[in-house]
C-alpha cells in the first residue's frame, strides 16, 4: 500500500481524490449514515467533493488536492462511520 | 414537449428517467434542499433513483419504469421544493 492510500478506499493521482462504496441493506441505515456524516462534515468543516446515494448505496468522493492530511483523516473518520 | 417530458427536466427515454441539476449558494441550502426531499420521498413512498450532490449541487435521476405517473408527479413536486 502506498503512502497516500488508505485503507477500504480507492486512491486516485490525477486528482489526487478517495473514493469509496458504502452499502446498506435499507434507506433507513442510508439515510443513517448521511446523517451522521453529515453531523461530521459540520464539526470538521470538511466535505466530500461529491456524495451519490441510492436507497442501498452511498458512493463518496474526497479530493485531496488541497489540505490532503486533513481530508485523509475526515476519511478514517468516516470509515469509522461505516462501521459504528 | 413530448407528452412524457415535465418542464425543467432532462427526458431521457432509455431507460425511462427524468434528470436535473439543483443549484445552490450555500451548504446550508443545499442541505435543507436534502432534508426536504427525503421527508417528500418519506410522506410518498418514492424515491430518487439517484442523488449526486456536492456542497452547492444537487442532480436528480428519477426513474419511469415502473410506476411512470406516480414519479412525475413526484418531479413536479420536487420542483416544487427548489422554488419554496
Amino acid at each position: 500500500m502506498e503512502d497516500k492510500e488508505i485503507e477500504g478506499w480507492d486512491y486516485r493521482a490525477k486528482p489526487s481524490s478517495l473514493s469509496r462504496r458504502f452499502e446498506f441493506s435499507s434507506y433507513a441505515q442510508t439515510r443513517d449514515f448521511l446523517d451522521r456524516l453529515d453531523q461530521l462534515s459540520q464539526q470538521t468543516g470538511l466535505y466530500p467533493h461529491s456524495t451519490n446515494f441510492g436507497t442501498g448505496y452511498v458512493n463518496l468522493t474526497i479530493d485531496l488536492d488541497v489540505d490532503a492530511e486533513a481530508y485523509r483523516a475526515f476519511a478514517v473518520q468516516v470509515g469509522q462511520l461505516y462501521r459504528a
